[in-house]
This record gives C-alpha cells, sequence and structure tokens, in this order.
C-alpha cells in the first residue's frame, strides 16, 4: 500500500510541498511507494509554487483509514490533522514545530523535529548526498519553502541554516532570490478570492492563556492595505467565526513582510487589552501596529498575555 | 547552567550509558555544560558497566527544577519520568520507543526517535565523525548499551544497524564480544541482593489490556533457576506490590537469555488466562514456559490479552 505524506489542514507552501519533497525521497530513492496529500485547499502561495514548478496540485483527503501507513510532516499536533490519527499507521514525522502532545504511535518509528525555520530544510539534511538526485521541480518546492517559512530570511525563526540551505538551492537552480521570493509573496498577498470568515481562518492556530481561547491568525502579506480596507467586514466575521470555531475571541494580526511589521485589527476593549499587555501599545482606534513582528511561533504566541 | 542529561526512573544499561555518552558530546564536543544524572539506583548490570569502564556513577537525582535545562533520553514517556518534567526547558529528546504522548515542549527542539534497539546506536549516528574523538570508556558504555538492549544480538528488536555500529565498537576496543556479553549478563543475573518487591519492580512498564491494569516485569538472567528458586515468595509480594502500584496485577516474564526463552510466573487463574489467550500455552502448575519470547516491546505487550 502506498504511504500517504501530508501535512496540516490549512496547507500553506510548507505544509504543500514538504508532501511532494517526501513522498518523491520515499518513492525514487528509497524505493517505498508514497503519494503527497492535502487535508485542506492549498493557500494561493502554494497553488503558485505548483504551478511554477509544473507540480501536481495532491489530492485532497477529508481523513485516514484505520492501519494506514502515512508520514506526517510540518505538524505533530494532533488537532491540525485528521481526528483519527492515531488509528493510522504513523510511519515517520518530520516537524519544526514545539512538541504538542496527543499523538501516539504502535510501535517506535522515524521523528525527527528540529529547531529550523522549515520542515523542507530538515528533510535536505535527511536526505544527504541524495540531494543531489533531486529533480528541479523538488528543488523549486524545496527552495519555495523555505522562502515562505522565512519570509525570505526576515523572520526571526529564521536559522543560517534555512538560509544557506536556500541559497545552495536557488544558486543550482539559477533562480534570482529576491525576484522569486517577490512572486511567491504577490501570489500570497491576492486574498481577493477569500470571504472575510476563510481569511480569519486561512493561517490560524487555537491557543490559550488562561481561560481565554483564541484564535491567533496571521495574514502575511506584500500589500496590508488590500486586507485593512476590509477590516471593517473582517471585524464583524470575528464574532462569527469565534462562535462557530468555540473560542472567545479571534486576533488577527496582518504581517507586512516587506516592511516587518505588523497591524492588529482592534473590534473590542479585549483586543485592545490584549494589545497593551502583550505588546505594550495602546490601540487608539481599530488597528494598532506592532513594529518588527512577523512571526506568531516566535513574537505573538509567547508574548500574549489578557 | 549545566545541562542534565537522562534516562527513566529505572536505570538499565541503556538509560545509565546514554546519558554518560551524551553529556560527553555536548560538553567535549558541542561545547555546551552538560551532565550524566539518574533517576533512581542503576540496575547490576548498569553497575557493572560503570566499574568496568572507570566511569563514575552519575548523581541520582529526584526531580528537576523549573525552567532548568535537561535532555531526555530512552524514553518519551512522561510516566518514567519527573512528574513536573514539563516544567523544565526540555531541550532534546533522544529515543527508540513508540511516541507515548504527553510530553510538551515551551518551543521548537531537537527530537530524535528511531526504530533501532538501543538509544546509543542513534547516538552514534547522530555524532557523525565525531565518534573518532570518543574516549575508550563513552566508546565501551555505548557498547555496554548495545549488547544489553539487544541481548547480545538475539533480541527481535534487533537491527543490521545496531550490531554493526556494536562490531565496530568492540573491534575498536579489541573487546571480544562474547566474553563480555557474558560478564554483563552475569552481573545482570545477580539479583541476590534485591527483596521481591524490588525484582517485580525493576525493569517494569505498566500497561492496560481493556479495563485490566497490569504492571508487565521482565527478568533477563543467564541463570533462570536462581530467580525461580524464590518463585512462590514473588508470587507472594505481587499482590503487595499490585496494590500499592494501583494495577490488577503483577505479571513476571523471566528472560533466559542464553536459552532465548521465558518462564512467565502462573500464581493465580487470571494469569493462567492471559498465558492461554496472549500466548496459545496452558499452564499446568506455577510457572509456564514461553519458547522463543525474549522482547517486552515485540513479543509480550502486542501479544496481552486479558
Amino acid at each position: 500500500m502506498s504511504i500517504k505524506v501530508f501535512g496540516h489542514k490549512s496547507p500553506d507552501t510548507d505544509s504543500t510541498g514538504s508532501p511532494l519533497i517526501w513522498a518523491w525521497y520515499l518513492s525514487e530513492i528509497k524505493g517505498t511507494p508514497a503519494e503527497a496529500k492535502l487535508l485542506g485547499e492549498p493557500n494561493t502561495e502554494a497553488a503558485f509554487m505548483l504551478e511554477r514548478w509544473n507540480l501536481d496540485k495532491p489530492e485532497i483527503i477529508d481523513g485516514v483509514a484505520a492501519d494506514e501507513p502515512v508520514v506526517i510532516v510540518d505538524t505533530n499536533n494532533p488537532a491540525e490533522l485528521p481526528d483519527n490519527i492515531n488509528d493510522a499507521d504513523i510511519q515517520a514525522i518530520i516537524d519544526h514545530h514545539k512538541l504538542v502532545g496527543g499523538l501516539e504511535t504502535k510501535g517506535p518509528i522515524d521523528i525527527t523535529i528540529r529547531p529550523l525555520a522549515c520542515t523542507a530544510t530538515i528533510m535536505v539534511d535527511l536526505m544527504g548526498a541524495d540531494i543531489a538526485k533531486m529533480p528541479e521541480a523538488i528543488k523549486g518546492a524545496a527552495l519555495s519553502c523555505i522562502l515562505s517559512d522565512t519570509l525570505e530570511f526576515r523572520s526571526p525563526t529564521t536559522t543560517a541554516h534555512d538560509r544557506a540551505v536556500a541559497e545552495t538551492l536557488a544558486a543550482n537552480l539559477g533562480i534570482d532570490i529576491p525576484a522569486y521570493a517577490a512572486e511567491m509573496f504577490a501570489a500570497k498577498s491576492d486574498v481577493s478570492a477569500f470571504s472575510d470568515a476563510e481569511l480569519l481562518r486561512m493561517d490560524s492556530k487555537e491557543y490559550g492563556v488562561g481561560d481565554t481561547k483564541f484564535r491567533v491568525s496571521v495574514l502575511e502579506t506584500t500589500s496590508p492595505a488590500t486586507v485593512l480596507d476590509r477590516k471593517a467586514s473582517l471585524m464583524e466575521a470575528m464574532t462569527t467565526v469565534a462562535a462557530e470555531d468555540g473560542v472567545d475571541q479571534v486576533l488577527l494580526f496582518v504581517v507586512d513582510i516587506l516592511n516587518e511589521e505588523s497591524t492588529l485589527l482592534v473590534p473590542n476593549d479585549l483586543v485592545k487589552d490584549v494589545a497593551a499587555k502583550s505588546f505594550d501599545v495602546t490601540a487608539e482606534g481599530d488597528t494598532v501596529v506592532l513594529p518588527g513582528v512577523v512571526s506568531r511561533k516566535k513574537q505573538i504566541i509567547p508574548n500574549l498575555k489578557v
């Protein structure tokens, strides 16, 4: 039976590209048939990557069967995976997030988690000399994953190693990183096709502070004005999304990739308070700018207070 | 602050040797001060290893402080670690057991779990070319860990890679594996100093089948008669140990390393039933022999039925 390789339920570039990279490696190098799958529709940047490198969009699956062989990449959080994930035959996990707890395996398996910016960087390391055998499309996917997760090396999650791997791949492919990253970020910034609720859920993680449950959403864009033009309806949609998803409040951080700052939407006094206590800023109107804040993992979640 | 490196609460050879190996690597090669610690008294085989290779017995600690930097080896099971382990600053996990779930980290860290027989084998892999810098004592510890966890390559958990690593280490040290393993197993078989309750808890894991909670204990020995001579008092002690530890039944498997079989003590009809359903054997008296069964991980736990 072919192994299904997939990332989390909100496929960004790393969660779309990494399954393709690892499925290639398992199938073509290790001789173990494997297929990349998706647990949701890829975002616009991930879709751009697929088209740019002539990669077929992986099939979207809505669950796993009991005892089905799977490899999980770019997450170790059961909340971001099918409900019955622990019934599957989990064969490996490759990830760069903190250990959340909750995944269980039936026997000892291969687990590699590293404090790097991107799953694809870890995969390149695990492949060793076999990276020379990567076709252009797979190299292009790996490069795209690293540029996406590091925001072209601007994010504080970036390590020297992520950067070195990306620069080697780009040199090898003859890709100019600034020009290519600009194309990727433009694709990510095209959010016109999405409803307000879709935008609030697109790149979002639930996180509790004391008794308060947040949905912490970020939108990374080179065109923050495009999103902020919709702020009134986005703030309205927050109430519905929070109720439907069983959280107390949606927090939306619009990350301006090029200027390395975020704008937090401030629909009410709770969020105004969060802004003051977490980031030491006073929101005068319905938005507040957080200079330098671009990473949910390193800068938003660790500082969140109510 | 020096990093504390430790294994589980019932230190066998791998859980005593692996912390010494990794603390050496962190301190001497990576320039990160680290110290091996123990969460309990090492067993007699582990004590033999320490003496044979002139290694100082690591300090036994009874807990961790909040935010203290630690590296966990040879387990990922919170039940086998200090109660407040998730309050520590877990910096890495190196293990070869199934993922149990329950450990959580504050940020992304280094986690390496591999389906190999022994933690020390994984460490040798992670060190790469630096293994050439290992002093004799550290090589001796690594060799001991692999011979112990594989029962000198007899256990079905043994992989070709574990064996190759052990043989390289032995050749390098000028050690004759059969002679050295015999010394180790003789040390492990010397259980005269232990009370019955201590023997039942020495190498033991809790495991539930349906609503029935077992303490599944193994005693690996080259001299099963020494243990079986005590079977009457061991069976008596089972009742007390089960009550004190909140389980329904202690199962004791006396593993005959050299003859590659186990003897299960059968104190009552529950265990007689377990023997029949799990291993398809009929216990006529108060013991039953299970030919070929030497591994709790591969042969006992996966077959256990009530």
